[in-house]
C-alpha cells in the first residue's frame, strides 16, 4: 500500500524562502500570518492527510461509491473522515469571517489542498466543490442568499456543486437546454438533466446546494441566454430552516477509470425550485468565479498526486535491489544494487522531482498573487496581481495536471510489474490523475483560453506580469556568478518564448486556426519557461545556504535545477518548432483523409 | 461501446505496396503466398476479430478472471471465442507443418496479431504465450519433446507460458531461486514460486505447458546457473497420454490496472516434474527465443490498441458537435460544428494516425526480414535480415508500446469526460495498453538492451542494416522532386542520429552510465528517424497513384507524412539535446538529495 508524508520542508521553502511571507502579512486581514502560525496549521493539515485521508484512499478506490434508488453512498470511512475534516475547521480555512470562516489567505489554503489531494483525491472533491460554490455565492450572491447559505457551507454541514454539463454539451455551454421558469415569488422552477456532476449526491452532508446553469423561457439562444441558479437539494426557507426535498434526484452515477470514491452523478431537476444568482443571462461569466477556483484546485490535484507518486517510487527505488550499477558494484553487501543506481531510474525520478518542485513554486507564487489581488490596499497592486492570476490560471490547470499524469506514469514505470498491480497503489494514482486533464475544461480548452483570451486581453497586458519580472531578473542577475551555468539557457528560453508569442500574435490575426494549432504546444512552452524562471530564483535562494545545517536540502535544489535546465527545458526546442510549423499541416487535411482505412 | 474495423486497406499498403510481397513469395516454402491468398486470410482474420473477439472485450474487462481454490475462470465468452480461434486454424498459422502448422510467413502472422490485440488484448495473451512457447520448444527442444508437445500446442488444445519472474527478481534473473533437482529418469523436480505468469492457469485448454527458469543444485550463482525446464500442468507420458496433475498450482491471480481478462498468476511448483530444454545453465539465453518473439508481439499490442483507439476517437470527433470553427461556421445546418474542425482535435488525431501508420510500416518491414532471416537460401541474406531484426526488436517493443499508451490517452482526451467513463470503452484501452510498456522487459530495459548490446554488437554491424538503406535512399533520391519538402528534414534527422550514435559510442566507452543515461532518449530518436525513412518511402509509393481511384487514400498518406515531418519529427531536437547533456546531471545527485523533503 502507498504511503504519504506531507512535503512540509519543501512547502516551507516555497512559501517562506523563495517567496516572502511578509508580503502576505502586510496585507489587510493577514497581520497574524507568521511563520509559526503557518507551520502550525500545515503540521495539523499534514496529520489529517497522513493519518485520516490517506489510509482510506485505496479502500475507497476498491469499494467505490454506490447508487441505489437515488441514494448515493460514499466508501467506508469517508463519512468519519469528512466529520474529522469539518471538526478540524478545514472547510472554513480561507473563508470570510463574516460567514464563520477563518479568513486565512489563499497561500495557506492552496498548500493544504495539495496535501489533501495527495492523500485522497476522491475525498478532496467533496469539500473542493463546496469551496468553489462558496466563492461563487460569495462573489455573486445577494446579502440575503449569502446569509442564508454560506454559514452552513463554511462549516461544512452543507456541500456544493456546479451543474454545467449536459449530455450534448460540455465545452459548448451555449447549447444547454435546462430550463428555469420564473415564479411569482421570485424563485424559478428548474427542469433538465445534468451529467458529470461531481458530488451531485452523497451521504456526507445534510444538504447539497447546486449551482445550475439554465435558460429562462425568453432567453436568447447561445451562451448569452444562460443564467445561474442556486437549487438546494432540500429547500431552505427564509429563516434558514431545512424543509422538503426539492425535485432534485440523482438518476445514476458514472463508472469511471478512477476517482471512484468521488460520486460523479447524473442529476435530474424536475421543477426544482431555485434562486437566480447574479444577473439574468450572465450565468456563464458568473460561473467563472467558481470555475477559476476549480481550475487552480485541479492544479493542486495534479501536484498532489505527483508528489505522492514520487515518494512511493523513490522509496521503491531505494529498497528494490536488482542488477548492478553499470560502473561497478555499489553495494557489495547486498545481492544486487538498489535500482536507484541506474541512470534511467534516476532520469525518471528526477523528472518527477523537478516537475513537482517547480509546480509547487509556481502554485505558491500564484496563490500569493491571488491574496494580493484580493486584499492589497493599492488598486494597482491588486490589478497587477490579478493580471498574473488570470494569465496563469489555465497554465496551472493544464500543466500541473499534465505533469500529474506524466509523473504518476513514471512512478508506475519505476515499479515495473509491481506498479501495474493494485496492491502497491501506484496504478490508482494514474487512474485518478487522468481526469484532471479533462474536467473543468479539457487541457486543450485551457490552451485555447490561454492563447485566445489571456494573451490578447487588454493588448497583452496580462502577459507583462510574467515577461516584466523575467526580463528584470535577467537584467539584474546577468553577471551573477551563482547563475553562470543557468543564465544562457534561461535567456534563450525567454527569447524563444518572446519569438513564439510574436509569431502567434501575428499569425493568428491572419488565421484564427493558427492560435488553435499552436495552443497546446505554446502553453507548455510557456510553463517550462516559467519553471526556468522559478528554478533560477530557487538557485539564488539556495546557494548562500549551502554551508548551513541543511546543506543536503539546498544542494538538492541546485542539482534539481541543473537537471531541469539540461534535461527538461530542452523540450522547448521541439515545441518551438511545432509552433512555427503552423496550422497548415493540420487544416489542409480533408475530412475523408482521416480514414480509417 | 467501442467498435473496431480491421485496417485492411492500410495493411495491404504496407505489405504489398510499400514492401514487395514477391520478396516473401521468393522464399522457400512461401511459393503460394500470393496477394489473393494474403487478402483472403486477412479478411477471415478481420471477421474473427470484429465479430467474435471485439464484442467480448469490454465485458471481459468488467468481469475479469476469477480464482477459486486454484481454479481460474476466464470471463464469459472467452472459452467459446477460443474454440472459434482454434477451429479457424489461427493457432497454427505460422507454425511448422511438421507439427501440424500451416507454415505461413511471419509477415502474415504479425498483421493478424495486430488485429487480435486491437479487438481484445486480454484474449490475445492466451494464444500469444502459446506461440512464444512453441517457438522456444521448436528452437531448443529435442526431437522427442517436440514430437510429444508441439502438435497439441500448434492445434491449440494445449497452451504455453513463460515462468521467469519471482517476487524478488524481475529484470535481474540471476537472483532467481526456483530449484530443479535431477532425477534418475532424466527428469527434474522443480520447486519454487513464480509471479506475474500470464495465462499461468485458465480454463481454455486441456493442458498448460510451462517453461520455467530454475537452478540445479550445483549450478553456479547468477545468471550462468539458470536452466530452462518444460513443466506441464498435467503429466504427458512418452506415448503422449495426459496423466495426473503435476505439482503445479495457481496460488492466486493479480488484481491489475487492466488486461483483466488475462489471468496473471502466482504459480507454485512443488516437486513438479519437468524436462530440461536446451543445455544446462543456458536457460536465460535459450529463453530469448521466446522473449524476442514476445517483444515483437508486445509491439503488436501497442499498435493494435492504438488503432482501435484512433478509430473510436475519430468517429467521435466526426459525430460530436460542439462549438464553432475558429475561422467561421462550417456546418450551419447543425447546432454546432463537429469537433474535427478544431485544430487541436486534429493535432491529436493526426498524431495518432501518423504513429499508427508509421508503426505498421515498421512492423511489416521487420516481419518481412524475420521471414528472410528464417527462410532465405542465401546465408548472407539470412544474416543481414537477422541483424536488422535483432537491432529493431527492442525498438519495436518499446516504441510501439509507448505509442500505444500515448495514442490511447490522446483518444481519451478527444472524448473528454466521455473518454473517462467506462461506457465508451476508451479508458480501457489506456489501462490495457499500459502493461505493454512494462512486461517482457520494461521499456527502460529495452533501451538499455538497444544501446548496451544491439549497438555495439559485432562492432556496430546490426546498425548498418538501418544506416545503409537510409543513406542509400538519400543518395538515390536527393534530387527526386517528389521528396523536395521532406528531404532536408530527413537528411537532418539521419545526420543527427549519426552524431548521437558517435557521441554515445565514445562517451560510454569512458563511462558506462552515459549509455544508460541516454538510452531511452536515444531509442526514441532512433525510432523517429526510422519512421521518417518509412514515411519518405511511403510518399514515393503514394505520389504516382494520386490520380488513381483511390486518390483519397494516397493523398492521406502524403498529408500524414507531412504532419509527421513537421509536427512529430521535431521531437528529435529535444531528444538530441538531452542525449548530449550526458549522465552528469543524473549521476552527480547524491542518494540523500532525492529527498523526499
Amino acid at each position: 500500500m502507498a504511503t504519504y508524508n506531507a512535503p512540509l520542508r519543501d512547502i516551507s521553502f516555497c512559501m517562506q524562502e523563495l517567496l516572502d511571507l511578509e508580503k502576505i502579512r502586510a496585507l489587510p486581514g493577514c497581520e497574524e500570518i507568521t511563520k509559526d502560525l503557518v507551520d502550525a496549521i500545515l503540521t495539523e493539515a499534514a496529520k489529517l492527510c497522513e493519518n485520516i485521508l490517506q489510509p482510506i484512499n485505496q479502500s475507497g478506490d476498491t469499494e467505490g461509491c454506490t447508487w441505489d434508488k437515488g441514494v448515493v453512498r460514499t466508501p467506508k470511512g469517508f463519512k468519519e473522515a469528512y466529520q474529522a475534516f469539518v471538526d478540524g475547521g478545514w472547510s472554513s480555512l480561507a473563508c470570510d469571517p463574516t460567514y464563520g470562516g477563518q479568513g486565512l489567505p489563499e497561500s495557506v489554503s492552496i498548500v493544504t489542498e495539495e496535501m489533501i489531494c495527495a492523500s485522497n483525491m476522491s475525498f478532496s472533491l467533496y469539500p473542493g466543490l463546496t469551496r468553489g460554490a462558496y466563492i461563487l455565492l460569495h462573489t455573486h450572491g445577494t446579502e440575503e442568499l449569502k446569509n442564508r447559505f454560506l454559514p452552513k457551507m463554511v462549516e461544512g454541514t452543507w456541500s456544493g456543486t456546479m451543474c454545467l454539463t449536459e449530455a450534448h454539451c460540455g465545452t459548448d455551454l451555449g447549447l444547454l437546454r435546462t430550463k428555469a421558469v420564473p415564479q411569482q415569488d421570485n424563485t424559478y422552477l428548474v427542469t433538465g438533466t445534468k451529467i458529470f456532476i461531481s458530488s451531485g449526491e452523497h451521504d456526507l452532508t445534510e444538504n447539497i446546494i447546486h449551482f445550475v446553469l439554465a435558460r429562462t423561457p425568453d432567453a436568447p439562444s447561445g451562451i448569452k441566454g444562460v443564467s445561474l441558479f442556486l437549487v438546494p437539494k432540500y429547500w431552505v426557507d427564509e429563516q434558514g430552516n431545512v424543509g422538503n426535498a426539492n425535485g432534485v434526484t440523482c438518476a445514476s452515477i458514472e463508472h469511471k477509470m478512477g476517482i471512484k470514491g468521488s460520486a460523479t452523478c447524473v442529476m435530474t431537476f424536475e421543477n426544482a425550485r431555485g434562486y437566480l444568482v447574479g444577473d439574468l443571462h450572465h450565468g456563464v461569466s458568473n460561473m467563472f468565479a467558481m470555475m477559476n477556483n476549480e481550475r487552480l484546485a485541479v492544479g493542486s490535484q495534479g501536484l498532489g498526486i505527483a508528489e505522492v507518486a514520487y515518494q512511493n517510487a523513490l522509496a521503491y527505488a531505494k529498497d528494490r535491489v536488482q542488477g548492478r550499477s553499470l560502473t561497478g558494484t555499489k553495494h557489495p553487501d547486498k545481492p544486487a544494487d538498489p535500482i536507484l543506481v541506474h541512470p534511467d531510474v534516476r532520469r525518471m525520478l528526477l523528472t518527477m522531482k523537478a516537475y513537482n518542485e517547480g509546480n509547487r513554486m509556481l502554485g505558491c507564487w500564484i496563490a500569493q498573487h491571488l491574496d494580493i489581488s484580493h486584499r492589497a490596499s493599492d488598486k494597482r497592486a491588486r490589478q497587477d496581481a490579478d493580471d498574473l492570476v488570470q494569465l496563469m490560471t489555465p497554465v496551472i490547470k493544464a500543466f500541473l495536471s499534465d505533469c500529474g499524469y506524466e509523473v504518476a506514469n513514471l512512478a508506475i514505470q519505476v515499479l515495473g510489474g509491481h506498479g501495474y498491480i493494485k496492491e502497491y497503489g501506484l496504478e490508482q494514482f494514474a487512474r485518478d490523475a487522468r481526469i484532471s486533464q479533462i474536467y473543468e475544461g479539457t487541457n486543450g480548452v485551457q490552451a485555447l483560453d490561454f492563447v485566445g483570451r489571456k494573451l490578447p486581453a487588454h493588448m497583452g497586458r496580462y502577459l507583462r506580469q510574467f515577461f516584466h519580472p523575467a526580463l528584470a531578473f535577467i537584467k539584474e542577475h546577468e553577471a551573477n556568478p551563482v547563475l553562470t551555468e543557468f543564465f544562457p539557457l534561461f535567456t534563450k528560453a525567454v527569447t524563444r518564448l518572446q519569438q513564439a508569442t510574436t509569431y502567434l500574435a501575428t499569425a493568428s490575426l491572419k488565421n484564427a486556426d493558427e492560435a488553435g494549432a499552436a495552443s497546446v504546444d505554446y502553453l507548455r512552452l510557456f510553463a517550462l519557461t516559467v519553471h526556468a524562471y522559478l528554478w533560477a530564483r530557487a538557485v539564488l535562494v539556495a546557494t548562500p545556504k549551502l554551508s548551513s545545517d541543511e546543506s543536503v536540502f539546498y544542494q538538492s535544489k541546485i542539482d534539481t535545477a541543473r537537471f531541469f535546465y539540461t534535461k527538461l527545458l530542452p523540450q522547448g526546442s521541439s515545441l518551438y518548432a511545432n509552433i512555427m510549423a503552423g496550422a497548415k499541416p493540420l487544416m489542409d487535411m480533408k475530412e475523408e483523409a482521416f480514414g480509417p482505412f
